[in-house]
């Protein structure tokens, strides 16, 4: 299907401002500043100068909130990205009840506040290592939608869900029968995305550790729905059994 | 939201011609032929002669087979449509093997076919007693669509998904997390439909015997996504905790 840009020359601004550039800009800012998190419920809470909140929104980590103070912007981040620039990027520290959390400690914290955590920070970690921008896929009926770049720029490409062979259920039990299939693929079809499954395998690891993390493996698989009448316009050419082209 | 009738004046034809008397008149037609339908893998297959194609075709059970014969025409049937029309009906008897099977044998052949059975045909059953018109959802992500009258004449109006709370992980493992539930109510929005749940009880009673099926209950759902805008469009009127009347 390929990104499809927003508007006219936006192809060529994002090649000249990478997001991996983006990012790193940001992480660099974030460990000058000694910058702290803090784990409340579900997300990790931040103050940051207006320096550091521009590059927040540019790189698309967390949420601006309209706060009364108004030298210190606070933004949301979601558990995946918290972890992320904490542990992937070493360079946001995460406190609870005023404690320091090591990596480990807040690995099991963040386990214990979702069960998925492990999966979905796996599949979030792998899309972000490869430079994609990862946001709530929840609006598209998915754990993830992925973008090329800043939303700004252009539509989302993928939505993400996320998967476990291993996991009775699946990770997030979706996916387990052909009517939840098409009610993705052509959902998705219809917002002009592909549907990218991220099955995560742990390799017989568990997740009771941190360590595990480095074990688990995904894979990817994108799913569309077969068109029938668009490849009967195409006249695609298919060999029939007894090794003859046929045009169907 | 209401019939969305395909044309002009189509609303009329549908009242003067109920679905109830187009289904008691292929009641008695098939009764007065003794009609017999071959079970076979998931489908019923029935021949028929011109009159009850045509009562067929316009009450909506089973699809027309294009075959070389002349002067019959073969209809296939899911395993929910032929058990309707024997079962419930009393107007068609079915056959595996040269054996004719009882009510009871059908059910248990049924059940050993799709595991979903029981659930499928209550749910299709309940749906049909009503004069509803019950088709497959696949195209939709559905278990079955719903219409009002001939989908000739009206677009289906509910996408019908069965579920069923006393069984692990659901009748059929839909809409247990939430990226489900929005998949399935954002994709019925997108088609104009409203998506419809049906929930079956067995309340204590197993499916071994035909004779529980009289026993399961259903309870009807609507979901619909809440839209903020549009409620703010309206100038909806909300009671506040204390009592006041407040515009959202």
């Amino acid at each position: 299907m390929g990104p499809r840009w927003k508007g006219k020359g936006f192809k060529a601004k994002a090649l000249a401002d990478p997001m991996s550039k983006v990012v790193l800009q940001l992480q660099s800012s974030l460990n000058q500043s000694n910058c702290e998190g803090f784990l409340c419920g579900c997300s990790v809470l931040l103050s940051v100068q207006a320096e550091q909140a521009d590059l927040l929104n540019r790189s698309c980590f967390g949420e601006a909130m309209v706060t009364a103070e108004k030298d210190k912007q606070w933004f949301q981040l979601s558990l995946e990205e918290g972890f992320y620039l904490s542990y992937a990027l070493k360079c946001l520290r995460i406190v609870e009840d005023k404690c320091l959390k090591s990596d480990e400690q807040l690995w099991q914290c963040m386990k214990s506040r979702s069960t998925l955590f492990p999966y979905f920070y796996k599949a979030y970690c792998h899309l972000r290592m490869k430079n994609w921008v990862v946001m709530s896929g929840i609006t598209y009926g998915a754990d993830f939608v992925a973008y090329r770049h800043h939303p700004e720029l252009v539509h989302s490409e993928y939505a993400v869900i996320v998967s476990s062979e291993e996991e009775e259920g699946g990770a997030n039990n979706r996916l387990r029968v052909w009517s939840d299939v098409h009610c993705a693929t052509r959902l998705c079809g219809g917002v002009a995305k592909a549907l990218l499954v991220l099955d995560i395998s742990r390799n017989g690891h568990s997740a009771d550790s941190l360590s595990c993390l480095e074990s688990y493996t995904v894979k990817e698989r994108t799913i569309t729905r077969w068109n029938p009448e668009q490849c009967r316009e195409d006249h695609t050419m298919v060999e029939s059994e007894n090794g003859a082209k046929e045009e169907i």
